[in-house]
């Protein structure tokens, strides 16, 4: 199982976010979204072999741990109004969807019990080492900052378990783009 | 400059669609406005050497070239929102934007037009050369197909000119997910 974490430092965590105005009402929820999306979605298929947790922390109630699993995913589609409106009716218990789960958790919480469950995390960091010089291990736990990065107290929970600090390059990319190039480096070696 | 070239074959070709359904009404606006986001940004930046050109082929006035160019984009958020309302504005000659020009262009004109300012072409290809096999040329011309694929006459008259075949391995991934594969390759062989 590929496994990625993403805190997300404003998400917010009620339904009361308008799908018209994802990044200031939704507290960037197009960036969760496209995150979700390249985490589980190739060519007219999901990866079942995926998941992604989502940690919002933004208000009114946070944490949330927001999980999508690919091999459980139903009736949604890769653009990002579609998944953030199933955040949106899953956060307002409107529907409930098998891929997706919601658990007030917070980031150390999951790290913890991704670390009991034996989980080797991979956290993304720019001074860490080139990803092209990593062997990675196929059922790894990717963790991931958004756009304002990983807060440095939990930068230092997850160094206390097993880990490897890796980098994704000189360039800055998007969270969801360090998502895409993690899957292709996996499918690579995979080959 | 890195240049790349969507062929998407239901791109509405008119202001006449709805933000709120861009894969429906919009012609899957949002698998374009997904390619443009991975073409043109990284964190907190625009690609300042980058540029694609979207070919949208969807009724009701087929075929229109819109390019989108990273060192003179200005307003523009990368989500599909923003972009898709961006392509709408710019197709109901509401508003200008430097970035983004519009032109009455068939697919093979504006492959006739690169060639003739001497491009080398990449056609994205299940069958062609492994990309991390492959020299690339830092100014090179990528060709995408959409979700459909690109429709074999037009393979074929890329194959006229200069160009090589590569694929991105095995996995079938999302057109806007090739555009960071190409970016990722890229800006490992420039360090």
């Amino acid at each position: 199982m590929r496994e990625f974490i993403l805190y997300a430092r404003k998400a917010v965590t009620s339904q009361d976010f308008a799908l018209d105005d994802l990044p200031g009402s939704g507290g960037r929820m197009d960036l969760v979204a496209r995150c979700v999306c390249n985490a589980l979605w190739i060519s007219h298929a999901l990866r079942r072999d995926s998941c992604i947790h989502v940690v919002a922390c933004g208000s009114p109630k946070p944490p949330l741990v927001i999980s999508f699993y690919g091999d459980a995913l139903r009736d949604v589609s890769p653009d990002e109004r579609s998944i953030a409106g199933w955040i949106q009716k899953v956060l307002g218990q409107k529907r409930t969807n098998p891929g997706i789960r919601v658990r007030e958790l917070s980031f150390q919480g999951l790290i913890q019990e991704r670390a009991a469950d034996g989980a080797f995390f991979y956290l993304l960091h720019e001074r860490g080492r080139a990803l092209g010089e990593v062997p990675l291990r196929a059922d790894a736990v990717f963790v991931l900052g958004d756009h304002l990065g990983l807060p440095r107290n939990e930068e230092r929970f997850v160094e206390r378990f097993e880990h490897d600090k890796i980098s994704v390059g000189s360039v800055s990319y998007l969270a969801s783009q360090c998502i895409t190039i993690l899957h292709y480096e996996l499918d690579r070696r995979a080959r």
